[in-house]
């Protein structure tokens, strides 16, 4: 029996597009009858398109969706929507922290507002630590919790001109290091998905102050050698599929 | 010709007390006559001590005091600060980022107050991150300019109760990577001292929740195995002797 034969509560973060719809998709059509999927982000609009893709893929799939800014998180919100699933009724908790931003592209020695860092840090780290501690709080089930944090390579390598977004990447991995070493009985995956073609690349592309780090998206772009979501998806369908152990760390491009 | 034969505006933050103070010492006891030390801490007392104490160790060593919060930074107030030292009077520019906390030490899925780290991050990353750029653009000699960061074990290890810890080593070690990446005429050190026999050693072992961390604090306070601050900052004060090179992580227990 493998983790996408247990009916679960699923929540995915930033997942009214890219990769985070994708998750949210395919998790659907792995799960068993019963199973739902919370989704989550900014735009209403996105999360109705995601749950009619999932009510597509598999129609017996329950999705809720929950509209909200990871800038400006609180737990209470969190528990609150949680509260209204009962710990009881599940086989399996699986939470998807894919909400992200890529930051302002500038120079770190150019990033020195303080209230930015804190709006950066707010949605990329403290939402989903908040989260998390909700999630955990909430369902009590640290045996049959999982939780996905989406990282980068950016989280153990530096990247010019991708400053907050190497820090946030690289305090989020740690996090669900600490959080393993404190709480053993939980399965917890730092999954890197490799450079994915979403609008976020456009959006590096057009805004980033090193030509050589603007360059390398360029050319991955032009080449045609970005991830597409479907297919780092399905790897990361497939680890779970395979049994997670307390702690992973996988990138797109390690070997299987 | 190394680093301590030029003089030198060095500034080392966190100095009223522990290791700060101990590498304010040792610097001023290698640099020439003329250099100038700023301390900067909250304690106005804990940073007369210490320049009284330069003063006995190096009495041709000029010393500024900046008695400053960290946990409210902001950038105009270093600049001010700095201002006041005109780029062309030093061979040398040296930043020691010393000063930082160690958190609650509550397990992480009990750490969801976001006020709480955001305070813990303003002080462990914001403001090391907000004095980097403030030093980097008054003085604009990034060939001249050496910065250190104090770091941990903590910063690429997780150990349980330290959650805001490893979290906040972490993302400096990355922040002073990219740094490196885009500011390549820098020569950044990340060190990490060794478990050093401070003051923050007693409040770890009287806060952890995690009997197994505060065992091993309590394991080598009571076999006298914690290191001492003059041997750890000696080894740093060697390592830049030796020549620093872009970018070099060390910790006190790496073979020279």
């Amino acid at each position: 029996m493998t983790a996408w034969n247990k009916k679960s509560l699923c929540l995915v973060s930033g997942a009214s597009q890219g990769i985070g719809r994708e998750i949210a998709i395919q998790f659907a059509g792995k799960l068993p009858s019963g199973s739902t999927i919370i989704l989550t982000a900014r735009s209403e609009n996105g999360l109705n398109e995601t749950s009619s893709l999932i009510s597509k893929a598999n129609s017996s799939i329950i999705t809720k969706i929950f509209p909200y800014d990871m800038s400006n998180p609180k737990e209470k919100d969190f528990t609150s929507l949680l509260s209204a699933f009962s710990p009881n009724d599940w086989e399996q908790f699986i939470l998807v922290h894919n909400a992200g931003t890529e930051g302002t592209g500038r120079p770190v020695k150019d990033c020195s507002n303080p209230e930015e860092w804190q709006k950066y840090m707010s949605l990329n780290l403290y939402s989903m630590v908040l989260l998390t501690s909700a999630f955990l709080k909430t369902f009590k089930n640290d045996e049959k919790t999982i939780i996905v944090n989406i990282t980068s390579l950016a989280a153990v390598q530096a990247i010019a001109g991708f400053g907050e977004y190497c820090v946030g990447k690289a305090s989020r991995e740690m996090y669900m290091k600490v959080l393993s070493a404190e709480s053993p009985s939980l399965r917890l995956l730092n999954y890197s998905p490799g450079p994915v073609g979403t609008d976020m690349v456009d959006r590096c592309i057009s805004k980033i102050d090193f030509s050589e780090t603007r360059g390398m998206f360029e050319k991955m772009k032009t080449e045609g050698t970005l991830v597409k979501a479907p297919d780092t998806v399905k790897k990361l369908v497939n680890i779970i599929e395979s049994g997670l152990p307390a702690y992973l760390r996988v990138d797109y491009f390690d070997r299987d």
